[in-house]
């Protein structure tokens, strides 16, 4: 099955591509445009049919290679 | 409100960075990693409190900017 994941910087860490792109929005008259925070999306495919295993599985991934803890949260979808 | 948005690679389009991430969950353990596939997200505050006007100009915006629609695909979360 394929699980998505999403990593995105924790409150508070600085993410200066986020405000290059605010600021882009800003000046192409999306002048609604009060913040944006990027961060990484992952489509995993792995061969595990259990949806709880897989999603477990996938946790385990962030945990040790996706997210960076520290300054990063992840989400499974 | 705020509106979240995840830019991916069309299928098709090779993704090297995806691949090596499989790769290397693979080296790591995780055999079950069949692929990997990455892409962008964003979490875009926009001042619309309406719903649908807000998703609408973020659609906007993936068109003019966040997207490259030659070779991606932006989904509105």
């Amino acid at each position: 099955m394929k699980v998505k994941v999403v990593v995105t910087l924790k409150n508070g860490v600085l993410d200066p591509q986020g405000k290059a792109i605010q600021q882009t929005l800003n000046g192409m008259s999306f002048s609604d445009v009060k913040e944006v925070r990027q961060g990484k999306y992952f489509d995993i495919e792995v061969n595990i049919e259990d949806e709880k295993k897989a999603k477990a599985e996938v946790e385990e991934m962030c945990k040790k290679l996706l997210a960076n803890l520290v300054i990063e949260d992840y989400k499974i979808l």
